[in-house]
């Protein structure tokens, strides 16, 4: 038995408030963290509104957190107390399933996620199941490293599944939380990286973040000049886009790929697709052992999120500072 | 200068009637097939009725042939006078864009087409550009294996480029033309194959060319019981389907690739690709060294095409055959 102190969301809204929560005994295969840094992402938000139809009240969001294991049941694999940890989106897997045994835990059928019918990080203390917690590299900062815990991997995950090459030229479609971290990733693979924004004013920071060429995703002919030209565009926006001239966008063979949830279906005419060999596809965050590849890809390179911080009391403040598109690129809380 | 006896349609119709024309003097890198059989594809009777709108008359179809080679240029490379070669959809790539030098001469932007802007093998004769005159192993039998050259390359190129494994389960949707050799190339693939027909007639002829399940593709109860299941769904139909149902079809990581140009643009969320990590695709054809890779998958495995033969001066009979839905499944013009 253990108090959380937290702050949690009495109904759907946009605030939260203080609010306490008691852990029953620890399990076998579970890790209480004690929570350092907490990222706040734009999930969090979807979540205390209710978006999804999923969120259970009093909520308590938070799924990038960094922490170091403060207790562990007796079954936990290859961690050791006091351990600097981090936690994403996901917080259990069932480790049996066909998915789990080839390594896609992210894709198990009864996967349980941070914020789902359990509590999150904003909170001094946080409960998984020891598979996703995952150890944090000493030579990565532990202020600013949660958000790679869940924007990071959702973009990185594309460019291992997709076997994306160094020698290749890419894409990214918007420059925030997401698209500020695909961009430092692909431009440390090797690759030609094209940032497509609708933001002129981001034009430099892209630029900064790894991009090598800036193009405006709502200029019709900026996006013809490209035609023909990108083995692969990440879409990180959730947003309608001119997918008719984004196609035309990829080279023979290329893939649009889209992490983004964007609200309408995308539409797309069969010899779009036949005519150059290409692909539509999206994916959902990365397994344990893909985020592990990931962090080890962020300290040879030196790849961290850019973010603002703040104190955890502040929580209010951060959510409306998200709310209003200003976060340049992701919010930290902390303890 | 060489007087060719073919058959033409001289305006945008369903018939052909005799008619000549005369080639000029061969081309340095040009071959000249005497041909002996030419498959009747589907894309023969759109071409002839202009259906994509790129069709020249007098128009000479036949883009699936079979026959020896009667003259060659003194820049050939590979083959020898008299052998016998297939030549199906292409006709002719630059050979020295990207796509061509990647091997990927399908997708080259100046590739030629057998039968437009010229000349097809309704005929007893046919120009090529080398690099698309495919050797046909001495296995295989002359008769039945024109179809492999457009409708079958169209269905074994997705196996090679998607990186189909023996261990998967596999779906093939449409079992005509092209779905019939599908079904036997995936079942000698070793993959675990099912059919989607809505032609409860063809349910054993399905198991017979190798599926070892056969479901309703229109029924959306037997659809459901599938759900999860394949790995990899070919869809050879030009129709409209239940995109939504046939996705739900697929297990995490799951391919849906067409080959058919489906009427409408195909609509799909973004959340039905990413929550599984889902694909859609399309390709056309092959290139001539996939095309090799499929010759000698077909003799090892003694794969061929359901074949009726008619002789070529029935052309117009043959025409009729195929647009009433009735052939079983590919019909050979005889010489």
């Amino acid at each position: 038995m253990k108090t959380v102190h937290a702050y949690a969301a009495k109904s759907a809204g946009k605030s939260v408030e203080p609010f306490e929560y008691t852990l029953p005994d620890i399990g076998p295969e579970e890790i209480d963290i004690k929570v350092e840094y907490c990222g706040l992402c734009h999930s969090d938000l979807s979540m205390m509104a209710n978006e999804w139809g999923m969120t259970a009240y009093p909520f308590i969001g938070g799924h990038e957190i960094i922490g170091t294991i403060e207790a562990m049941g007796g079954q936990v694999k290859g961690f050791t107390q006091g351990q600097r940890i981090g936690l994403g989106w996901m917080s259990h897997s069932c480790l049996h399933c066909q998915q789990c045994f080839s390594g896609d835990h992210n894709l198990c059928g009864k996967a349980e996620q941070t914020i789902v019918g359990r509590h999150g990080g904003f909170a001094d203390t946080v409960r998984c199941h020891w598979e996703w917690a995952i150890p944090l590299p000493g030579e990565l900062d532990a202020q600013t490293a949660g958000p790679l815990f869940c924007g990071g991997i959702t973009v990185f995950n594309p460019i291992i599944q997709l076997n994306i090459k160094p020698t290749q030229r890419v894409g990214v479609i918007g420059i925030g939380g997401l698209g500020h971290m695909a961009l430092q990733f692909l431009n440390k693979w090797g690759c030609e990286v094209t940032a497509f924004t609708s933001s002129s004013g981001k034009k430099d920071e892209a630029i900064k973040m790894g991009a090598h060429y800036v193009v405006n995703s709502k200029d019709g002919n900026e996006l013809k000049k490209q035609a023909g030209s990108l083995d692969f565009i990440l879409n990180t926006a959730n947003a309608d886009l001119d997918w008719d001239a984004l196609f035309a966008v990829l080279a023979p063979k290329g893939h649009l790929h889209t992490v983004g949830v964007i609200p309408k279906p995308i539409s797309v005419a069969a010899m779009t697709l036949i005519g150059q060999q290409r692909s539509l596809s999206g994916s959902p965050l990365g397994s344990p052992s893909t985020i592990r590849t990931m962090l080890e890809f962020c300290a040879r390179h030196k790849i961290a999120p850019i973010t603002e911080t703040l104190a955890m009391q502040d929580l209010n403040k951060a959510l409306v500072h998200l709310d209003e598109g200003k976060a340049r690129y992701r919010l930290i809380l902390k303890i």
